[in-house]
């Protein structure tokens, strides 16, 4: 399948399902709508999966890793290996993603999408879920030219969505994007300016904690890899390819197959809602089947969720990435589904309703 | 036990062990800080148990209901017969805290401090998790009178006090608050003003959901009973007599037993945190000991967390009560601590450090 026909088989949600579901939450024996977003984001999942069983209780975590020419130009506080390390440490289950994911339930599957070394999961549990779907060993530097080429963009994004559907035809149920990459906020901030339309200084932060003087040549950096490239604000495959990375197009690949595929994804912080603006330019009705997770501390990110129209579940100062805002949101989303599937009604519960 | 003694031997969190936690956080393979408020929580749970292995893998709601007198001047949206007959729901496992005490993997204690009925367990599972501590059937109608004696206002805060107590000697690790009683928010709103400082049109909220104009009443009767009562701000025990309820006693009495044993309490929305307010009230050190699960939709709740510096983890537009938003919250501190105790060093996963 290649990405038109996927984008053309994207449905918006059902609304009359997500109307059901408002219905159903009036009967519970709660005060109107007291459980605030939580109703909402079950009646979305709702909505998502044509239901009023809504079921989270299988999930995966999708971590793409990817590296980055852009690395170069001294837009990190870490050196680049620690991509690479980091993807041995995420098999040996001693990252934060495994952490959390673990604390919520939730599978890791770890994606190479391109980073530069060959990675042997040995012996680790995890070896049955790496994943080796190199695009490339580390992008282009995008200060100087393209990231990629279309076509590998393209390629970015179908191995997302594959992996994705794998996992899905598994019976999970609900995935959650998370990345990797040394230098990866670089590519994302530009993204979000290309895609959102917001001014440069509004969307460069300080990734991994770079200081002042790092940042305006990360501010520089951006609008060069702009200015050289020219990305098409209207062509999501073109903004990728120019200006983005091959984990972002693995998560925008992720966010597709989960909109075809009628099922919640819950997206992490800048990097991976860099990939959920690409898959919205690709087809905009993607964002129904996206929850964020949280607001990054990641100067920029909340700009490009406004732009999304998408409220993060949480504020927790998080700027690590890995999908580590999104494993602790859904705890939440499973608790709103539980409440929704487990809570009594007024008339089962034999409680008064308001006056 | 007096309540005197209690006060007496509690002591602030020991800073040392937070700096120490601090230093660990430090080595682990993530950018410094980059999990933000997870780290926060994690360290003060380190100082809160005295260790470097936090532990809040057994955990418990106290969930106290009570009925109040006020609920004669037509300050709820909803009869005051709802209190037993959600008395009755908790035990049948059905209300939002049984769904999300049981999605954070804690057990539930419902106590009956003080309302109208009298609730038989039966052969519920929640028989041996059902206590009476009747403090009164109702409180008085702080409109016309106070609450109740400040010797039964003792007697309510020692028997949170007890029971709390009683759960830290099975092994519980952590508990959460919650309430229940018609008209509650009512005496919150009272002890709020009179607590805080703040004026009355900033502490009431719409509770259940009451109009405009049952809004303007419900103003002017917690005027009233400040007035009519004249409570003393500078005394907790007073204040609670005065203008407060039972289950909000044994709130206070539970994090009392918290700071006294050197565990981590949640608080949930309005209610709790009005108990937490006649705890720090009596013993100011309580705070250290407490989180804010969430931030609730009831105007003043965030004031009152102002006022005791807690900053809330969550922030949902939950406006239910019974313990729902610290349970929701549970599953972040899970999660927080899990970091703390799981992830692996910058050294144990062979990952470069910043430049």
């Amino acid at each position: 399948m290649n990405l038109k026909e996927i984008v053309k088989k994207i449905e918006p949600v059902d609304s009359e399902w997500v109307e059901k579901a408002r219905r159903h939450t009036m009967e519970l024996a709660i005060p109107p709508r007291a459980l605030g977003r939580l109703h909402e984001i079950s009646e979305r999942i709702c909505g998502i999966q044509q239901t009023l069983r809504p079921d989270v209780s299988s999930r995966a975590f999708m971590v793409m890793a990817g590296d980055h020419g852009v690395a170069s130009e001294g837009v990190s506080a870490f050196p680049q290996e620690v991509t690479g390390e980091m993807v041995k440490n995420f098999l040996r289950g001693g990252a934060g993603i495994n952490v959390l994911a673990r604390n919520a339930g939730a599978q890791v599957l770890v994606v190479d999408m391109g980073i530069i070394p060959d990675i042997d999961p040995g012996a680790s549990e995890f070896r049955n879920r790496f994943h080796i779907r190199k695009v490339g060993r580390g992008t282009g530097n995008i200060a100087r030219g393209p990231a990629m080429t279309r076509a590998l963009a393209e390629q970015a994004i179908l191995h997302g969505f594959e992996l994705a559907s794998e996992l899905f035809a598994t019976g999970v149920q609900m995935i959650g994007t998370g990345d990797m990459g040394i230098g990866n906020t670089t590519p994302s901030a530009a993204l979000g300016v290309v895609l959102t339309g917001k001014p440069v200084n509004e969307m460069v932060g300080r990734g991994t904690g770079i200081c002042d003087s790092a940042m305006d040549n990360k501010c520089e950096v951006v609008k060069r890899a702009i200015e050289i490239n020219s990305p098409d604000a209207a062509d999501g495959l073109d903004a990728l390819a120019k200006v983005g990375g091959f984990e972002i197009g693995g998560i925008a690949g992720c966010v597709l197959a989960a909109a075809y595929h009628k099922r919640p994804v819950v997206i992490d912080g800048f990097i991976s809602t860099a990939g959920a603006l690409v898959a919205h330019a690709l087809c905009p009705a993607t964002v129904d089947y996206a929850f964020a997770g949280h607001c990054s501390e990641e100067s920029g990110h909340r700009k490009m969720l406004d732009f999304l129209g998408l409220a993060p579940i949480l504020d927790l100062g998080l700027r690590l990435g890995e999908g580590t805002g999104a494993a602790l949101a859904m705890g939440v989303i499973e608790g709103a589904v539980r409440v929704f599937n487990e809570v009594l009604t007024f008339e089962q519960a034999g409680v008064s309703t308001s006056k």
